[in-house]
């Protein structure tokens, strides 16, 4: 398969191509599609029009504007020749983050500047500079191959409300089912480890949030009156919550590890090849001064692969300036958790309640109040058929070994994965010192190339991996 | 002694002068001193005046206005015959509390009625009809003996500031030190269990408060990305206060219960005597649904004889409406200490501050703050000279043993004990149905006029007991 298409070819097709596609690129970064500004509304459907007219001057053969109550979603179908050639959806988001403070931006965020091998505007990393190195990927491919079709049928799905929350993107997904119907779901909206460190996301935390509410007395008490003789709520909080780990800062509630995928010898030995400073990352991580989590593993590890419990906020009482001398009638936490591959939500809600129950003290009352259905959590392991193409891919691309990273916390992600219940696999060429949501936003340019190229290879191993 | 007064003399002087006694009172509860309200300031003044002048009606040699900075004082004194004899500061106080809500008083407060025993008005038990109950009583005993001065000398000392904070009173105090030098301290500003359940109140609990903010990252991290992997503050804050209090419910502050002066067995079984329905101290304390403190002590014991540590207030990272995923940059806790007999506030505020700071676990910074120096508890025991002799006159006034109390805060009676250094001495007939700080607040005519009688025995008493 991989004699089909010289690397040369797609390599001079993407060198040749090159300034028209950063004109092309460009002049789609000019529109403000800022989606969390209504002001901006107009421009997020221009930028859905934009798109949609560029793809189909680049011959997508299927081209739509995919409406929602909020922003319009952008949708291109590429079939494959073959009729039961494997199908791929493409994801990826043209709305942009706001762009304050202007003050601190070096350059005008919507004026796309290059400087050297940097591309410097909003969107041009997160997210349509990684969207746009798809179009000359696929165009190099045909190009090189001689095709008038891919080996995959490509349907590429472009968000408008990432950047506000995806708010309409699960309906959006439901409602297209059907056509959205695929057997791999590549996303490029992620990052890679640095610029000479290739790599791949192959999973994203899930998450479930909780509330806890501990009521003692109908009112607040006079302590001088009453403490030490009644349950005082914020002493049954704070003993509750710190029960919540133990000694080894494990999650206590009951079949909270149950069913964790665990990482495997050779993932941890990948992770490990990675070149993490800590006393840099604890910088980045608000001047943290210690690394501190689950006793066993790594910080990646921690924040990447094992699930977490995090008071997210607690109160209750007298909490303003002075003193109060009272026994408080109520306290309250928020708490959230995030969860790897083999963890549900749901599950982890009932365990939150029961445990609650389970540790209320005499005397008190608890509530637990849980806010939605929580994230699922998405995750691909690393020698599943689509990783194992898609690290192909990138590896002919970068000439480097691709190695594995994680992320923390998802997105949409996890709503394509379980709305169509098919594989994730993470090609993405960004960085983490892109500054996106930042001001000042670029895109290494050599990056976005070897993006296209990867892309370009990543048809072709996926027709062999999937079929 | 107590041939010297026969009980009939005083009882029979008491009967005959109950109509102009209580006539006297409602002229001086119908002025609205309420301290808190500075439109009645001059109020205020006015029943300093009163109270100034109707002393000086009853023949005390001394009766002096105490001006403080906020609102006056009223002085009086009446030396014994003997140079030699003890001298007894009495403590009360001539203002009172808003009556706000208006609407819920069945009669005006400052229009003061008789309804059956009862006499209701603001101040009737809380503080006025409980001063002068000691005037009647003086006039009793020296009409009973035919003398022209008590065996001791007493020192009327009626502040205007108690039920705004007394806040000038511990300078004042501090001002005329030499003029209230003193063997004893009489306060009559409490309660006894009930009418047919004469009891004393013989302590205090002091109080020291302290806040702790536990800081970890320089801002708030999102807990995708950081969660699991540095320390949190509000984890920390919950595993710090979790620890306040041992298996026993025992405050674990090192060396907090050295020196506490531990209930005598005679103690206990007074209290035990006393006929106290939990279920409905229950009720009474926010309808909370359990006794719940330091094991091996009673509820009693626990409100008035024991040391306790409350959280008052604890707060940190997201405290509003819906969720935030975020590792906290900091966390707060607002913590007050009751204090008993043999502990003092400053030593157990460094005990807090050396606790806090063993504890504080790796990648956290803790701060503690003082607000103030705290109250020192005040504690007289059962069978010291003062409290033996007040017994006698309290049991000689109801024909019944008098049992014992004490109350879980303390007011300005610490700075009395602390400045002018004399043993307390409780002698007081409110009730804790009296209503007193509510609207229809009462006193139960036939205590006050069982206190008047008290009291006039108490001075030979004390003449007995103190020399």
């Amino acid at each position: 398969m991989n004699d089909a298409v010289e690397n040369i070819d797609v390599v001079g097709y993407i060198r040749d191509e090159r300034d028209r596609f950063l004109a092309d690129l460009k002049e789609w970064l000019a529109i403000p599609s800022v989606s969390g500004d209504p002001a901006h509304a107009g421009d997020v459907r221009r930028s859905a029009d934009w798109l949609a007219a560029h793809l189909r001057g680049q011959g997508w053969p299927t081209v739509e504007i995919w409406d929602t109550p909020g922003l319009p979603a952008v949708y291109a179908e590429w079939p494959a020749a073959a009729p039961d050639a494997p199908a791929v959806v493409v994801y990826g988001h043209h709305d942009v983050q706001p762009v304050e403070p202007l003050e601190e931006w070096d350059t005008d965020p919507f004026t796309p500047v290059e400087q050297g091998d940097r591309l410097i505007g909003r969107g041009a990393s997160d997210d349509k500079g990684q969207v746009f190195f798809h179009t000359l990927g696929l165009r190099a491919l045909l190009a090189a191959t001689g095709a008038q079709a891919p080996p995959v049928t490509v349907k590429l799905l472009v968000e408008g409300e990432e950047e506000s929350g995806s708010l309409h993107f699960a309906d959006l997904l439901r409602e297209h089912r059907d056509r959205l119907a695929c057997d791999a779901i590549v996303i490029s909206d992620t990052t890679m480890w640095a610029a000479d460190v290739p790599s791949m996301c192959t999973g994203m935390r899930g998450l479930t949030e909780v509330e806890v509410t501990l009521r003692g007395p109908a009112t607040d008490l006079h302590s001088g009156s009453f403490g030490g003789a009644v349950p005082n709520p914020l002493h049954a909080m704070a003993t509750l919550l710190a029960g919540l780990h133990d000694a080894d800062e494990r999650v206590t509630l009951p079949g909270f590890y149950d069913g964790v995928v665990p990482l495997t010898d050779e993932e941890r030995a990948l992770f490990a090849k990675l070149p993490f400073d800590e006393d840099e990352w604890l910088r980045t991580a608000g001047d943290s001064r210690a690394a501190h989590g689950e006793r066993g593993y790594t910080t990646l590890e921690r924040i990447w692969a094992r699930p977490t419990a995090e008071i997210n906020g607690m109160w209750g009482g007298h909490t303003g300036a002075g003193g109060k001398t009272i026994v408080p009638r109520d306290a309250h936490a928020k708490i959230s958790f995030r969860l790897v591959a083999g963890q549900d939500p749901v599950a982890v809600q009932e365990s939150f309640r029961a445990w609650v129950a389970e540790r209320t003290p005499p005397g008190v009352e608890a509530e637990v109040r849980i806010p939605g259905g929580g994230v699922r959590p998405c995750f691909s392991p690393i020698d599943s058929p689509g990783v194992l193409a898609a690290r192909r891919a990138m590896e002919r691309a970068f000439g480097h070994e691709v190695l594995f990273t994680r992320e923390g916390g998802s997105g949409p992600e996890a709503d394509l994965a379980d709305v169509l219940d098919a594989p994730l696999i993470f090609v993405a060429v960004g960085l983490d010192d892109d500054r996106i949501h930042a001001p000042n936003e670029k895109v290494e340019i050599p990056l976005l190339l070897k993006g296209a190229e990867a892309a370009a290879h990543l048809w072709e191993e996926l027709a062999g991996a999937l079929r």
